[in-house]
């Protein structure tokens, strides 16, 4: 069975997701790229740090550092989930040329706003990351409606 | 001489870039009230923490900690700087209705796509908001540059 690089690189945001929920937080994980290399990695921590802006594409751009705007404009965002207002803006602002979402069934950010932008979307639609949040919603609705301002 | 509201919290947003400027970081600064009450309050730390994603407005928010929806819903977030990118698309994700702009002079972020969601808002040109900003930018503009994702 050969895997393409986008499901590679999604694999390792799942990883994080699930370590998130393993510590109790919010099951969603994220990884930066930059020519085919993770540069950052995170999850989000809103129950692990009392965080309102640390979902996951936050807490894996701050854990990559500070980085030049070359740097950004090659690099792919992959989160295991469609994102939100925030983080979308947060690729805007660092010019990210592509995200890649592990899905947007269980919740779906701006991402007419990213295309607009010149942003490439692509979208896997993956079991596992659909699995996750499903799972995750039904366990802890209240939480989940915080996490997205509702 | 008498103060509106508007001035006095946008004179407490510029205590915090002061702050900021103070530390040998950026001069924006940010408050979020509730009620005509300060709940948070906060500073860019790029250069005093190594962060890309504590913009001021974020700081702020960061600060004011895990708040209901209900209570976000009825705040105002005052930046000394037109909010970027990624401070909108926070203050969008929140449902934070109206936001108080000290200047937007020298940086301006998408102001339009907050109107176009509805959220209200005020664009002071604060003399003193606009003068740090242009001292900061002359003095570092590649620290500047990066923190706008040039």
């Amino acid at each position: 069975m050969t895997y393409t690089s986008d499901e590679i690189f999604m694999n390792a945001a799942l990883e994080e997701a699930r370590r998130g929920r393993e510590q109790g937080g919010i099951p969603i994980g994220s990884v930066l790229v930059h020519n085919g290399v993770i540069i950052g990695r995170g999850h989000n921590r809103r129950v692990q740090q009392g965080s309102v802006i640390r979902h996951a594409e936050m807490d894996c751009l701050e854990n990559a550092g500070r980085q030049p705007a070359s740097v950004y404009q090659e690099c792919t965002l992959y989160s295991t989930l469609s994102p939100c207002d925030m983080c979308s803006g947060a690729a805007l602002l660092y010019g990210i040329p592509r995200v890649v979402i592990g899905e947007n069934v269980t919740f779906s950010g701006p991402e007419s706003l990213l295309t607009e932008r010149g942003v490439e979307i692509t979208i896997l639609q993956h079991q596992e990351c659909i699995h996750l949040m499903r799972q995750f919603i039904v366990d802890n609705a209240e939480l989940w409606n915080e996490d997205i301002g509702e």
